[in-house]
């Protein structure tokens, strides 16, 4: 495709991206709670918009990506009862909820920087952020469209639904939401089931609160994402997205209370990305198969064979589409392990080789297609597939059996610079400081020189090389397969 | 001393600290502006305050620390008029101030990072306490200390003044500081120049700002440290920090408040980090003599002759007291990077020394002499002093001229590994994922063997080990002064 097209969760349609201001994109999307590690899923998520913020950079956009960090106001089960997530962990471990924001906030932060996913523009929080979700509140009230109840505040959907389209982004009908809702202890304050909570009265040992018309309490889960993306990208913006798990209720109620109270919607495109599963079941804690982003790197998991790099693993993730689930095996993971190799092998390759006077290599067919699958709705698995077409050329060259001349490898090096490290966001893997596979190299080599000095009986030579090696604190072990090493 | 005692800034005495909760500390730092880059006496303050967290910590507090971020109020020139310091940058850059924020918010982090100083407990921003901003502002009005105008809310300094001392931190005097106060434009509003503002009034065209009980408008500067403060740590907390230049007006506003609000004073031990200089002179940008982190770490400012890695440029920083002014000059500079590596070589042949049966080496006076250093305000030079008698012993057992046997080796390495990674916080440079000196050690023992082997004659082994190393991209220069090699 000529032209950038994304597949709107809201229309169900694969449409032409028009910006509202042009050469400018406002971007928004639900970041992490911070009330324990970030899960892979979310990993995959934000990754998945890492590579969209980076392509709408690449195509010259300005960019203005906002992604939240919720740190209070997400309740237990997603309803709107039981206590504040962070407040209960935060007495559990006997720390000042702010405390435990800090903590999983600087976590976050290190796995995000661990897979090189870009910073965005602006990391808001929702404590940050009461005065607007008071001032939202009150002016949902004010609407006839929420209604205060012993201290808490809900919004009204039935009265919005006889405007508005209820479930327009989810697709669920009203009438089936209201059979399928369970009545839940704690709720009798609600006109409706289906009501949602704007702000949410304290208890007095709630430690996160603050002062409001309607007392002391705190926001509702789904404020704080309303009033945080109107704030920083306007009342109507670009492009909404978060994990497929938000469409409902968390996206469904952004919209409701952004168009009950601003009376425009507030996205023009939303955009979801899909689950994860392992060996064909949902990833989940309860379940015993959700591995943390840690236990994937060192392989410290009972369902994983072993460890791999934090850039195989962003290979593998782009080698599914954003919008299809994405699975987890050994024999998956390994493949893409491969893949990333053959991959970075074929980018070091095309830096070495040599160009001559003809040129057999179209660099402008290659560059059209990348573009064409990226403008496809952010298609990574088509641009790696082309992306291995340039190193397939590569090593057709390598081979002398096909020719590319100086300035089609310099065209072809920038394409592959272009896609794989400015889009995609790989990373050059040992590239800083020292390299580690010259350290395996050389250690290769030394064990190579022992074994032929053994076959040679010249044991001085082979014992010298393991007793300096032995100086040097790596110790060689011989075993049915051959020699191995260690540092100790 | 045996028990810790800390300069007390507001007593101007020595003081044995004596914590309000047995057990734990709260310790407060007033932490960056974020509307341009990190400088050089930022680092030196928040590094000064690391070591103390850390030795807080290492002596068995559980300690909470807080230094916030300054994303509003600040205003220019330190008087309070004038544009926010955010908003101004925020517009010349055509940016959201959010944007502004998070940018250097980010980059503040790296340089933290690049300098190994811990992340706080937590790290509270001044947008996120707006309400509490706007609840103490309407405190001080009740209390008779406050008054609006025009919009405006500003601290009633000789009301305070008739009961509480103000100027007890800095030592100024009230007669002084009345005469002493230049009358500025737009400062019409106040009653008396001394008074400083709690709440501004925002112009429409001001672009952070949030509603009050009188108006649009953003909080004072000072005011967000005496919220952040005391919502984290209490209404009396143990030690509050900061660099010397904030003594005042900051600090003294800060204590004003607090007490004028509250009731309690808000802090037991104050404690001020001096200044930086350059070849004598106070370091400033107008001057052209204050270099950024960064220009130190290239080398690349006119005043430099070399750049300078992190853990050097602690280490030099460790080299004078947190309280004392620190004279930035190549040579003082050079003499530092010399004395790290000096102490560095001595924790490494500390680990490589042979232990004996006999034993001349006094481990437990080592240690007591190093509490004693950091017990007597945290007098990291001093502590320096004790480790390089370490490594004097290290070096003369090393020569054989003194013993170590292995129980004392053990209590010696435990102690250097506690003094200089635990406490002053460096960090073996080059340690993080590859070794660079084992890379060296192998190329090292092949440049060996290789020559060995010339000397045997062995001339398969010696070109055998070229023509390997070659295929590793390692290459072998013979010169006068040995065999050199490089990458290529």
């Amino acid at each position: 495709m000529e032209e950038l097209h994304i597949q709107n969760t809201l229309s169900g349609e694969k449409e032409r991206f028009v910006p509202i201001v042009e050469g400018h994109v406002g971007l928004y999307v639900c970041g992490p709670t911070v009330y324990s590690d970030v899960h892979l899923g979310n990993v995959r998520t934000f990754m998945s918009f890492d590579v969209i913020f980076r392509y709408l950079k690449f195509l010259g956009y300005k960019v203005r990506y906002v992604r939240n960090i919720t740190d209070v106001g997400h309740l237990v089960g997603d309803v709107d009862e039981g206590e504040d997530k962070i407040g209960k962990k935060a007495r559990l471990e006997n720390l000042e909820p702010m405390e435990v924001v800090q903590r999983y906030t600087n976590g976050f932060h290190d796995v995000m920087r661990l897979f090189n996913i870009q910073n965005p523009s602006i990391e808001p929080t929702a404590t940050a952020h009461i005065i607007e979700q008071i001032e939202m509140t009150a002016t949902l009230i004010n609407k006839g469209l929420a209604y205060e109840k012993n201290g808490s505040v809900y919004f009204d959907v039935l009265t919005y639904a006889e405007h508005e389209p209820y479930g327009e982004l989810s697709g669920r009908k009203l009438e089936d939401l209201i059979h399928n809702t369970r009545e839940l202890d704690g709720q009798e304050d609600k006109k409706n089931s289906l009501d949602f909570a704007l702000w949410k009265r304290a208890e007095p040992e709630h430690i996160m609160k603050w002062n409001s018309p309607w007392g002391m309490g705190f926001p509702g889960w789904h404020l704080e994402c309303s009033v945080m993306s109107r704030k920083y990208l306007g009342d109507t913006f670009d492009i909404h997205g978060g994990g497929m798990d938000l469409k409902f209720p968390h996206h469904e109620c952004e919209i409701a209370q952004h168009k009950g109270a601003i009376g425009m919607k507030p996205v023009n495109y939303w955009l979801h990305t899909n689950m994860l599963t392992v060996n064909g079941r949902k990833m989940s804690k309860s379940e015993g198969n959700g591995f943390t982003p840690e236990e994937l790197l060192t392989g410290d998991h009972k369902l994983l064979d072993k460890g791999y790099s934090a850039m195989a693993v962003r290979f593998f993730m782009l080698m599914g589409h954003y919008s299809s689930t994405l699975d987890f095996s050994n024999t998956a993971l390994q493949a893409a392990e491969k893949a990333h190799q053959r991959m970075m092998t074929g980018w070091k390759d095309l830096l070495d080789i040599k160009a001559s006077d003809s040129n057999e290599v179209d660099v402008d067919a290659l560059r059209k297609r990348c573009q064409e699958a990226m403008n496809d709705d952010f298609n990574t698995p088509v641009l790696i597939g082309v992306l291995f077409d340039a190193v397939k050329a590569v090593n057709l060259v390598k081979a002398g059996q096909q020719t590319i001349d100086e300035y089609s490898k310099k065209g072809l090096t920038q394409l592959m610079y272009d896609y794989l490290f400015t889009v995609m966001g790989l990373r050059e893997e040992g590239s800083a400081g020292t390299d580690a596979s010259l350290e395996e190299g050389l250690i290769q080599m030394l064990i190579a020189m022992r074994k032929e000095a053994r076959v040679n009986k010249d044991f001085a030579l082979s014992d010298g090389i393991r007793d300096r090696l032995a100086e040097l604190h790596v110790q060689l072990k011989d075993g049915p397969e051959g020699t191995s090493w260690s540092k100790g």
